[in-house]
């Protein structure tokens, strides 16, 4: 499998994280990425970098290059190297137009490009963009070959490639070895700790599973892929990865596979039947932001303030200018008054709560860069939580909230 | 220029930032990076890949490979692919023997390797690192061509790229040509519509200006690069551009350079020592977590709440249950009520709110899935907007953000 990123960008500064994820996501099928390539919008760059893949590899995946504008050459380059035509498909344009009319937009006449079709290719419908996605395959001797042009955005890309794609290319693909990968996630242990914990089992499970361990955003992933010469077989070595895991790394492990921290914990609450309220200063609504990217939450989440002034943790949430005064606004005094005012103010089971300060500036030798206090208050109890988190502004407020939603799981 | 990136570990998951560090480099020594491969570490397919790039550039950097392990095989590739050989070179290896006895460390046999040079190849001292780069030219009909081969460690190869690579670079191949970047962002448009708009001063300014134009996240960058053949010419060729930008695009165009949306509102505020309060419904706290990623933003943002319940929105920011009954919580008439609310509540100069159904469930006929109102208080005056979004439960909630952002930017 052979990888073709396109776009001018990448080779001007922007980082590329599309490799990764194709990477990642044909990993966990049991596929390997081989190769990558980026090009520049050019139309001969495009071409040459397809041709060359196409007699080295069975899979070409191609991202970028399919929007409506004069840059946007991937369907032409496609087209030269597979020696075919392009082909404008009236019910793709019909698709494209019925699009910005639903948003009650007019078609911009460049969007037309978006349903021209490599002669032969069938169509992926995007469903968070216009461009169509194109698949077009070939019977060789050696075996089909397959190509896939899918637009840049990844909020459109992802979707297309696990829907359309992926599976295709583990039916044609796959054959044979059967593989299955396992994705174990953790809270609470850096990568090297979670490194040293499992060490022992990724020896004694050398040439029967394949580890790996990603860390980002404060929370770490371990992928294992189990091999077998049957499906039972490798699920069977999976499980048993499973087990092991489980009893190495206890509480710390908080979800498999799609899970995240925020779903696992909200499906804990709903089970439950109890609700929850926050009150964030520091991470300045990301932690509500988070709690609320899942899908039907409002049945636990109740709601919350964001109090980045003193006066709106006074008013709103009942904290007294006298903790304020004494222990200031970032401390664990506060932090519990704020978790039992929210929780209070919002009629709601549980609330956390989350004061900090995430620089870069405002930083004191007593109160540096990275001290966050995390309050949680619930119906019989409630705790404060002094933490020292390390990076620039992003990662302390994104650490800040992955520490918050942890305090509550353990709690559930 | 071309480069070839040499490690597993880039198809397997591991974001490569090395390309966006080299293209950033080259561009601003005036010359551009044209592609980039990366390659596993395996000697064939390192081969491969640096004989395809020698036959297209005249110039090839490779990075990675050059560690003293089994599998750092850039040596062996590139001494293939030149058909050249490889040749242990005493000093070399006295100067690797050196670095470990200042070290008071035994030097591992693994660590010979490094003092392996491809024959012609000149060796670039390491001062982080015990792998010296390689710098190997030739001569030919079309000009000199250069290949260089640099360990894959950051700290160990941007110092050695950065004193000993970009200066020859610049001497061998920049001959006079100059060149300027310049990022240009807007909202309020899609992509094509941005296209359509500055396609004549594209074609206008072919041969002396590039433009590429991205979208993400309901915002678009063209990216415009001026060449001239003095920096002057160079640096007067991007000002125009500016000034013609600005003509096409009035006050679609919020910012330049790094500048963010958030930034440029937050920006605005401070300079009219004004202050901002939210609302948010369906964004559950990611307008308040945005507002607040700017460092200083307490300066101006005094807080928000996040009113998830229909309880929270009646009790917390007043709206009146007749409206909710009448017009239900994702109105215009619930946008206002909520933006007042929110502005009196907090005693902010300005309040946003955001009511919306970000999906996938909860639409209806009347109110689809992506129906989102957004409401703006001042001092003087208040308004609400209806915006169709389109996309999944991310996307909404993040077009939603930036549609709220723009509303604010526009009324200062």
């Amino acid at each position: 499998v052979e990888l073709v990123c396109v776009g001018t960008e990448l080779l001007t500064g922007n980082v590329n994280t599309h490799t990764s994820y194709f990477a990642g996501a044909l990993l966990s099928a049991g596929l390997r990425l081989d190769l990558e390539t980026a090009v520049p919008d050019e139309t001969d760059r495009i071409r040459d970098a397809l041709r060359g893949a196409l007699e080295r590899s069975d899979v070409v995946l191609v991202s970028g290059g399919l929007g409506p504008t004069f840059d946007d050459l991937t369907r032409e380059g496609a087209a030269a190297a597979l020696g075919r035509r392009l082909r404008l498909i009236p019910e793709l344009l019909d698709r494209i137009r019925a699009k910005f009319r639903r948003a009650h937009l007019p078609m911009p006449r460049a969007n037309r490009r978006q349903a021209w079709l490599v002669e032969g290719a069938r169509a992926l419908e995007n469903l968070s963009g216009s461009a169509p996605g194109q698949l077009f395959t070939k019977d060789r001797k050696e075996g089909r070959q397959t190509l896939v042009l899918l637009p840049g955005p990844g909020e459109e890309l992802k979707p297309i490639f696990e829907r359309d794609v992926l599976p295709f290319l583990k039916r044609t693909y796959r054959a044979g070895l059967h593989l299955a990968t396992g994705t174990f996630r953790l809270t609470g242990l850096m990568e090297s700790e979670a490194d040293e914990r499992i060490r022992s089992l990724v020896r004694g499970s050398r040439g029967k599973v394949e580890f790996t361990i990603l860390a980002g955003g404060g929370l770490v992933e371990i992928r294992a892929t189990a091999r077998g010469r049957t499906e039972k077989e490798t699920q069977a070595g999976l499980r048993r990865v499973r087990r092991a895991l489980r009893k190495a790394l206890g509480p710390r492990l908080y979800g498999e596979g799609e899970d995240t921290l925020e779903g696992v914990v909200g499906e804990k609450l709903r089970r439950r039947g109890e609700t929850l309220a926050v009150a964030e200063s520091c991470t300045g609504g990301l932690l509500a932001g988070r709690v609320t990217s899942i899908p039907g939450s409002s049945d636990y989440f109740l709601g919350g303030v964001v109090c980045y002034s003193n006066d709106v943790k006074v008013r709103e949430l009942g904290i007294s200018p006298e903790t304020l005064r004494r222990h200031g606004a970032v401390s664990e005094a506060c932090a519990r008054e704020l978790a039992q005012g929210a929780r209070k103010k919002v009629g709601a089971d549980w609330a956390l709560s989350v004061t900090g300060i995430a620089g870069p500036g405002g930083g004191t030798p007593q109160k540096p860069v990275g001290l966050v206090f995390i309050g949680l208050a619930g119906r019989r109890a409630f705790q404060a939580r002094r933490f020292l988190l390390h990076g620039d502004r992003l990662r302390i407020r994104t650490l800040a909230t992955v520490r918050a939603l942890d305090l509550l799981r353990q709690a559930l």
